[in-house]
Parts: C-alpha cells; structure tokens; sequence
C-alpha cells in the first residue's frame, strides 16, 4: 500500500496536468491498459491520470504541478519491471518516458552516447553499434525496456563481470527533481571530485528521489574475437575455481560465466523445442562462459590452455568450445530459455539473491537443507551469473507433484532462504530491485542503521513524498 | 572558515573524548604537529584535541559523544590530501584512523579484501599481491594515503582508464554516522539492488557525511604481460585518436594512457637529475601508454601492429616500446617527476581539471588563448591522465621570469581557465576534491540545483553539521 493515502485528485487539477501535456501526451481509455497491467498479470494497476511528457521541461511541469498540489507520481520506463515498481496503486499519475526517445549524441572518440530517458535499450545498443562502439548492458527485456527504467532499476544482466551493472555504464545525468527542478548532470566526464555523486542515488533509486529524462552512458570498443564455451562439473565450488582460473588466464576477458544446475537442462529439454544437451554426456553443473578480446587472434588459444589445465586440475570433467555463432548461439538458447522452462514446470519458489562469489557453494549447502527440511523432495534449478555472485535460486516440487504444490509453504521457503542469505551477508535482491514486491521484506531485513540513512535521504529530497510512493521505502 | 562558529569545547568535555580512547589513542605537544601541518605548508591546523581511536567502537563513542555535545569533528587519514579537507580549522577535534590498520581478509577466490580505514594503499597493494591478486588503484601518495581517506576522497591516478576511480574499486563501507552510529554495510557483494547506494555518499564524500572506518575493496587477476611504450606527436588530437586506435586494438587492455607537451620533458630534464629524452628526437606532444594483459603472450605483437597503423596514419612520429623494466620504469619516472620539475621552475599557476576526453583538444587551445591573454608569454606544461578527459593543466611564467611572476594574476588565470571548463562541461576538480581550497570556487560553479541536493543531503545526514565542517560544502 501506498505509504500516505491522498485523496485522487480533483478533475481540475487533472485537467490542468493534461493542459501541461497536450493531447498527444495522454492516455485514457483502451490507451490505458498497457500501462498499467504488469507484464505477468501480477499488481494490477490503477492511476488518476497517464501521461507522457514529450521533453525534460513538460516533465518539470507536471512534477512541479503535481509538488505544489501533493499529487503522487508513478514513473515508468518500458513497464518490463520485475518487482511492481513501475505499477501505480490508484490515487497516483503515471508519467511515462516513452515519448521521449531521442539519441541526442554520440561521441565515439569520447566512449559515449547522450540519450533520452525513453530509448530502448535495444535502440541504444544499435546506435553505439553503428558508431563502431558497444554498449554493452544485456537483458532479457531489452527490446521494450528503456534506458531511464534500466537506471532506475540499475539493471545488471549477463555482462557485468566484464562491464559492470548499469551504475558502472552511467556518466552522467539529467533529472527532474521532486520539486520539479531540473537537475542538469549530464556529464560526458571520467573523473569529476566536485562534492556528493548524486547520480548514484538516482541510479537504482527506482524512482523515489526523481525523474531520469536524459543520460550519458559509456561505450566500449567492440570485442574483435569472441569465445563461448560450455563445461560440465561435479560441484559449484569446482565452478568457482574455475572462474578464478579463467580469469586469472584470460585477464579482464572473462566477460559472462553463467552456472546451471543439471536440473535446468533437464526441464529445458522438457519443455522448450528443439534444444538438445551441450555435451555428451551428462554431469551435476554446466557452466556457461563467453571471452571477448579486442585483439584480433590469440583467444582461442588462451582458453584452449585454460580448460586442458582445468581439465588437468580436476576442475571440469568435459568442456566444449562453440565452433561458430550459432554453435554460441544453441548454448545461450538453453541459458535464456531456463526461466520460461522453470515456469513450464510448475510455480515454484523463485530467489534473485548474491552472496560473495567464493560463498556460493556454501550458501547451496545451507538453503537446500532448510529448503528440504520445510519441502522434502523439492528439486532446485539453480542458475545464474555466478561471476557477480548472483544466483537464480529457483525452486520446484518433487518430480510429478502438481505446479502449485509448494505455494503453501513459499513463504517460510522464502524465509528461509533469505535466513541463509543473512547468514552469508548477501543481498535479497540482486538485480531485479524492490518496488512494491519486496517493500515490506527489506524493512524488516535492513539494517535500522541504514533504513533510517534512506528514509532521511528520501524526506530531505521529496518532503511531500510525491515520487513513487509504496515502493522501495 | 567553519560554516558555524563554535565555542573552543570545555577541558571537561576534552577530558571525556580523552577517557573514550584512552592515553594511546591522544596526540599532544609534539606528536600533535604531524597531524596539524600540511604536507605544503598551506593550510596549518588547529584542533582542540587530537585522538585516534584504536576501533570502530570507539570512533562511534568519541563521534556520539561529539554529537551529544555539539563538537565538531574533522576526520584524517594519512594527511596527503591536496585540498586541505583534512586540515581543521580550531573549533573541531581531529579523529586519525591511523591506528587502525589490520587487513582483516582476505578472499582471492571472491577477488575481495576487507580492510581497516587506517591501511596505507601501499600496504593494501601488498597484501592484494601476497594473495596472488592486483588492486590496482596507485596515486603518487601511496605509501602513505590511507584507504578510508582515499575513499572519503574518491582518489584517481594512473590505473583509472582501465580500472576505474575508488569508487567503482570499493563494494562495501564500514561507516560511523554524523549521530555516532555505526553503519555496517561490509558486504562482498557485486550486485545488491535493494534501495539507495548509500556508499557512494561517503566515497567523495570528504568526511562529511561520516566516519570510514572499514571497507571491502575489489582485487584483480595480476597481469601476466605488460608493454610501456613512449610516443611523440604533434597535437594533442592526434593523442586522442591514438588512444582510440589503443583501446580498438587492445580491448580493455589499456590501462594508462599519459599526454605530456613538451614543456613538461624539458622541465624534468632541467631539475630531475638523471633523467633522459625518452625519445631521439623532440616533439609537441608524448604520450606515455601502458597495456597489460592477463595472457601470457601476445599482447607486444599487437601493440606493435597497433603502433604500426598509428605511424601509417601519421598520428605518431616515433614510438619506442621499452624493452625491460627498467626501460618501463624510465618512461614513468618522467611522467613521475614532472610535478616536482614545475615546482623547481615556479610557483605557476595549477589546475586539476577534466572534460570530455574527445575535448581535450579544444579545451587547450582555448585555455591557453585565455591564459595567454591575461599573462602573454606564459609557458603551458600541461599534462595528465587523458584516457580519462584529466588534465593537469599547470602554467609557468614566461622563460626567464621569477617564480612568482604569475602570482598577481593567478587569481584572474584560474577564473578564465574555469570559465572555458564551464563552456565544456568540465570539472574544475577531476581528481583532488574540494575541501577547502575549492570551496567557494564550489559554492559559486555549481549549479543551484544540485548544490541544492547536497545541502539538502547534508543537512539530512548531519543536521548539527559536525561532520569536517567548513569543508566541500
């Protein structure tokens, strides 16, 4: 629920906040319906009002509307959200971004790109590749999802051991403040010590403290040469050690190193046609790892060493390296096609949790037991980024029970889980954020120290609480 | 000064912070001097007690106590800062981190080491290559710049193009609050979406916003090849082209990239004994670069193509690549000594200033119309960090003149070179901060709006203002 109830506001005011937009800029009737049902029908959602603001000033003028007359506001990228940030409760506006989607400059000499808050991450992708650069952010909803939503959220995805989440892709910014100020950040700039980064609270601060309108982001030279392998292993912790082997190999070349229970080829086989095993025979862990070097040759070579002294040191009992594209490509295809093969299987109980790198063994030993001890027999189709620590701790009933046997018990699953994840000091939410989804677990799992560091942050920027309220805090 | 003039604490009040970390942990007298003298003489100190406290318990007694009782507080670290934001003005206590330095782990396998705020960045290095791993962060103040000030400073250096500035090397922040709680936010982790990246307040924060006491720092694969190579140019656009032809042909293994004019050559070989042209003959401009790769071989072949195609081009006139280390070390001690070269030759005028790097280029040639206006003769020995837009844009006065021959016009060279920042979206602080020494330059470049936010942050955090008052903001 929203933290503060208000009133919906007066058809006036709401007729002043179109004025504000024009025609173009609102959306009601059958127009309304894409913004507001999030995309796997959880949280429906309800607003007094959608619009979409066509530049940074129409942004500023309705938020400073919105301000002076304590009206809440919802911002919205590509509505691709994971955890209901982007979804309004009923007495908020919903501003979306889309209509303001221009690529205001690319400076490949400089490594960046200066665009609106409203293009698609796709789109962004495509420009950098024209101007002979990559932008390397990659998630699975990048077709839709936007670049203000993707900062908001500070997406992560399958390419942060080499490049970073998106706060590390992030120069500068341009923001409308909670009181409609514009804060004009759109630095193109590498080093800049001139007080407090603010661009960091606005980068993952799912829209509580701000509008994203614009950024810079940084670009990166395109990888010459690109290997993709799959392994199979007898334990997680052989897949850790081979992580440090490769990347002490391969220098900072190590760009995507993904693990996948056993389990997750098995329901992929399952359930999504025309997948076949990576390898021929089968183990307990696959590992998924791609190396990109700007150099033109040499690669191959590196982690053909790699993996014989992998094999060497018992690390990997087979491993294949992707003869082409589309060799890479069939291996990713099992990769990306393990959430939809989870959902194919049944409900489950599903975690976006990290733990140091190293801890990640560790922490498998410990969530299954509590897992089993509550569910005997549930199957885990763990997978995951294990590079930045990131587990997709997913779990499914005993083989043949119904698709909805664990929904009694995903509650104390997911206590448990996130018991063991404090054991381990790790993070409830990886990438995916908190939004309405996660509000009330983080204020009971966060420490009192830094909840009130966030609360006071959030008064002094928004005293009226008019952004994004009910999410996050 | 001090934003809000206090009363010089009462003896009982001093003797109660004294009883808080016991008679080791007081400096007075003659021990007193070290802490309150500026490494250049600018700047001395006062402070009405000096303690350091041998843990995190005890900076979080000594600074609730200070809270309680309206005393304020200036943190230091190792006492290497440039802008004196570690220097206090009387009224405050000064709290050193200087006794507390345990390296309390490390993990090679999660690339992480958590450290005391008080470790020197020599030490951390060292302990980072006991284990078999980099951290690469290196600034000419190492063996004696302690990590928390490094963090509160959000130190740069020579690594940055590859490695990035403290902040992207720092996962998780031991803190002591403005209230005297303590924060601890230690975690290893590469991905946490779950609320505001509070850690990015206190690294550049300058000791405003709170106590570091601990953090956990992000360790690399050592390289296993590294080329130096030295190049003469003749512009300074010719630089950024060869850095773009670099980082092409390298990929991410670039990991310096130094512009020098001339200026700067002539200088070292004057006051530096033993130093040698790097080159046979002389050119404009140099650029010292260094690549390191993490593969045993290779990386020579392609930084030979690469300056093949850069002497083809004519974006260079000659490049040597140094043949062993000691070759290697020659090239950096050049580029190590022009600093102390300048200073040898006059009290000039110094900025530590950034733009685009794609800028860099127009930047100079309209700086130093401006400078050249105002001080005709005046000679440019401007160098710096320019893979990442940082220029160290120094001015001398005419050849011949006394070495105080700028100082009635510094005032006036430093507003123009600022003002052709401004035009360029620069900093006019890329690397040292702000503390003193920029802070009205602070309060009267930067925007309205965000100076805003940071008062607003500031007053949220600290609302008492005892944290390093009369600092950054």
């Amino acid at each position: 629920m929203s933290t503060k109830k208000r009133p919906v506001p007066s058809s006036d005011k709401l007729d002043a906040i179109r004025a504000l937009v024009g025609d173009k800029g609102v959306f009601e009737g059958a127009d309304a319906a894409a913004f507001l049902s999030e995309w796997r029908g959880r949280w429906p959602g309800e607003a007094s009002l959608i619009v979409a603001p066509a530049s940074t000033e129409e942004v500023a003028a309705v938020v400073k509307y919105c301000n002076e007359n304590d009206i809440a506001i919802t911002p919205q990228g590509g509505n691709t959200g994971l955890v209901g940030g982007q979804i309004p409760f009923g007495d908020e506006i919903l501003l979306s971004l889309k209509r303001m989607r221009k690529i205001r400059a690319i400076e490949p000499l400089n490594n960046t790109m200066t665009v609106d808050a409203g293009v698609t991450l796709a789109e962004a992708q495509e420009a950098a590749k024209q101007a002979g650069r990559l932008f390397p952010l990659s998630i699975g909803s990048e077709g839709t999802c936007q670049i203000g939503g993707v900062i908001s959220t500070n997406a992560g995805g399958v390419n942060v051991l080499r490049y970073g989440n998106t706060r590390d892709l992030v120069l500068g910014l341009e923001a409308v403040t909670p009181s409609g100020d514009i804060w004009r950040g759109l630095k193109r700039l590498r080093k800049d010590n001139t007080g407090y980064d603010l661009k960091q609270l606005l980068i993952g601060g799912e829209g509580t403290l701000g509008i994203v309108t614009g950024a810079v982001l940084k670009l990166f030279p395109v990888p010459a040469e690109k290997i993709t392998i799959c392994a199979g292993l007898k334990s997680a912790e052989d897949a850790v050690r081979l992580l440090s082997l490769a990347q002490g190999a391969t220098g900072g070349m190590t760009s995507s190193f993904e693990l996948m229970a056993r389990l997750c080829i098995d329901l992929v086989l399952k359930h999504i046609p025309q997948t076949r095993d990576p390898l021929s025979e089968q183990y307990p862990w696959y590992v998924l790892a791609e190396f990109s070097s700007g150099q033109k040759s040499g690669l191959r070579e590196t982690v053909e060493t790699m993996l014989g002294d992998a094999l060497e040191q018992g690390l990997i009992a087979d491993a294949v390296i992707a003869e082409n594209e589309t060799h890479a490509h069939d291996f990713w295809r099992i990769r990306h096609s393990i959430s939809e093969a989870i959902n194919g299987e049944g409900l489950g109980a599903r975690h976006d949790v990290s733990v140091a790198t190293s801890d990640i063994p560790a922490f498998l030993e410990k969530a299954d037991a509590a897992v089993l001890n509550l569910s005997p027999g549930a199957r885990f189709a763990s997978f995951g980024h294990i590079g930045d620590g990131n587990v997709h701790y997913d779990i499914l009933g005993p083989e043949g029970s119904s698709a909805d046997v664990l929904e009694p018990v995903r509650p104390q699953i997911e206590s448990a889980v996130y018991d063991v994840i404090g054991a381990f000091s790790g993070s409830i939410s990886a990438e995916h954020g908190v939004g309405r989804h996660r509000r009330d677990t983080l204020a009971k799992r966060k420490s009192a120290v830094e909840l009130e560091m966030m609360r006071a942050i959030k008064r002094a920027l928004d005293p009226k609480g008019i952004m994004n309220p009910g999410k996050m805090l």
